[in-house]
């Protein structure tokens, strides 16, 4: 495999060919998107913020209106591969609900669900484990990463295998595409492996889904490195219009008066200029241009109302399904119910081609 | 944790400790046997031949008369953790189902299941795989040793998780007894650290099952080194009595016509005396001493009459259960409708202890 490295990811002909995947996705998705099915996933870890928005749910709520057919999964057992002490999933799982159909999320056509209600998906995890070998696991760079930002020294049994429950999650409904950041490759590439070897041994029953690599959207938080709740960095979906303007206030710039587009040299500046252009659709070197000797002031000024224009619906309708508990409840019912009633179909195919079905 | 070498096999501490345990269970046997819930199993992979017989099966039927409530499981998934090529999983599901009812199991008080066919089971392996390290499962002894083996290299992702998947079979009925012999005492203890871990970290849901140690009954083939089919060295269990009179007669002696009992200088000579013994329920050495001048011919035609009459009754029924399929099926449908209802509790419990019950 010929690779050579650019910046900290290599570029090797599996990226290429993952690249030009993607940009036939593209095609499908102007042309036919209705042959695209799509599955996507929050951890119900904590609340939901600008970055996910920006970065993966404004894009999947465009993607399933120009109709896409949508699976969300709200992936409560990845809570436990990195963690001891999980929190309040329940909380969790009943905000990134919330905080999906908000953001335009229409749950009648997208199936919302969550790992632990459906037993026939989780399943798909013993067949699939015995298609890899140990070795292969413990290559996947994602995973290694992982485990170090998250300090674990001892790599657990979820964590190391956690990318074949995604292929089983990935699989179970057929999808034929995910959308993912560039450092998720690895995960794609193991799905298509798993599906294959499948394929192989036991006949033609799986897609081998695509990536549909999103644009590198990397957003920081207000003090200019990398968003986390506990460094209370972050602007909250669930924030009002004043908190957001608060936090903003807060945010680090520098000491250059002249607001200037150069990500590398001005990171933090970049990064407010970047969120502005993501609102307004106009490029970041206008705003900068716009701004100018503006200051930081201004620069802050025009995100807090550039931000808070941009989430109002959203609030909006927050609140609005946060005072309806029953049709958060039903929405999860339904989903889950649906994510079974498939599961339980793929999985019988599954047991049949694997001479396992005994009635 | 203290530790010397006898054989090739540690005593440490743990292993006292399990040996102690196992004569509780014993203690529990003699005067409440009601008490016991056992988990048992084998693996679709072939004929079930005396080995199987001696080792196992006899003694689970003797334990299920005693009172035992007894969980029979078909591991169909463990068929897939060391090959490639699985074979003809459902000849060999139905001729185990034949095998242990013709061998006395009643399906009447035993569940008798597959995992192939119970979700919820399975889905356990999640939560349990977030309770151990990569490390831990790859210190595993006898996984090291399944996989020399089977001369595999390349330990694959369900190989190495297998005791985690054990520890599913065995928590999902809440199984308090599993009779095993001295080599699976790893994954007994597995199992015990994997509810251990789950009660401290989600509060008390499961028992930690003890071993019941078996008699180390090493059975060899008919040429004096390991059981295996691919050898011909196999007494199978459906066999007719000619052909078992066939296979015995080809079975290596030594050129000592005098027949004693001395397992180290006689191995083959042993394996013979200790089936007749195990048949005839007479010490080995009464056996040896009885044929004395009679050589091997005497010995060998000794130990096909006292099998045949062991088998006979089995033979019988197994002829009788050939003929009847649908009763067969029956008995494996509602053994795993019976599965499936106790691990969808156990599934619903353990998702409320962990606090992804939603609705």
């Amino acid at each position: 495999m010929a690779t050579r490295v650019v910046g900290s990811l290599p570029v090797s002909d599996s990226y290429r060919a993952s690249v030009a995947r993607s940009a036939e996705v593209e095609a499908v998705l102007a042309t036919t998107p209705e042959k695209l099915r799509m599955l996507t996933g929050d951890r119900p870890t904590g609340a939901l913020h600008i970055g996910h928005y920006f970065a993966s749910m404004k894009n999947r709520v465009k993607l399933q209106q120009a109709g896409v057919e949508l699976w969300q999964l709200i992936a409560d057992y990845q809570v436990i591969t990195d963690r001891e002490v999980i929190g309040d999933v329940q909380g969790n799982v009943r905000n990134l609900l919330i905080d999906n159909i908000a953001a335009g999320l229409d749950p009648q056509r997208a199936t919302i669900f969550t790992h632990s209600a459906v037993p026939a998906l989780n399943q798909l995890m013993l067949p699939f484990l015995s298609l890899v070998s140990v070795a292969e696991l413990q290559r996947n760079p994602t995973v290694k990463d992982e485990a170090a930002t998250a300090g674990i020294k001892a790599i657990g049994g979820l964590l190391l295998t956690y990318p074949v429950h995604q292929a089983a999650d990935i699989l179970f409904c057929k999808a034929n595409v995910v959308p993912v950041g560039r450092d998720q490759l690895p995960h794609i590439e193991q799905t298509r492996v798993i599906a294959r070897r499948f394929n192989e041994r036991y006949g033609q029953t799986f897609p081998e889904p695509d990536a549909l690599l999103s644009p590198a959207t990397l957003i920081l938080g207000t003090d200019g490195t990398k968003m986390s709740k506990s460094k209370g960095n972050v602007v909250e979906l669930r924030m009002t219009a004043d908190e957001t303007a608060k936090k903003l206030k807060g945010a680090k710039t520098d000491s250059d008066r002249h607001i200037t587009w150069d990500p590398d040299g001005r990171p933090e500046v970049a990064n407010l200029l970047l969120l502005i252009s993501l609102c307004e659709g106009v490029p970041p070197e206008q705003v900068a241009e716009e701004i100018g000797d503006g200051g930081g002031g201004m620069l802050k000024k025009r995100l807090t109302d550039a931000l808070n224009t941009e989430l109002a619906p959203l609030r909006a309708r927050r609140a609005e399904l946060e005072g309806d508990p029953a049709y958060i409840a039903e929405v999860l019912r339904r989903g889950n119910e649906r994510a079974n009633e498939v599961a339980e179909a793929t999985l019988t195919e599954v047991r049949e081609r694997m001479g396992m079905l005994y009635s």
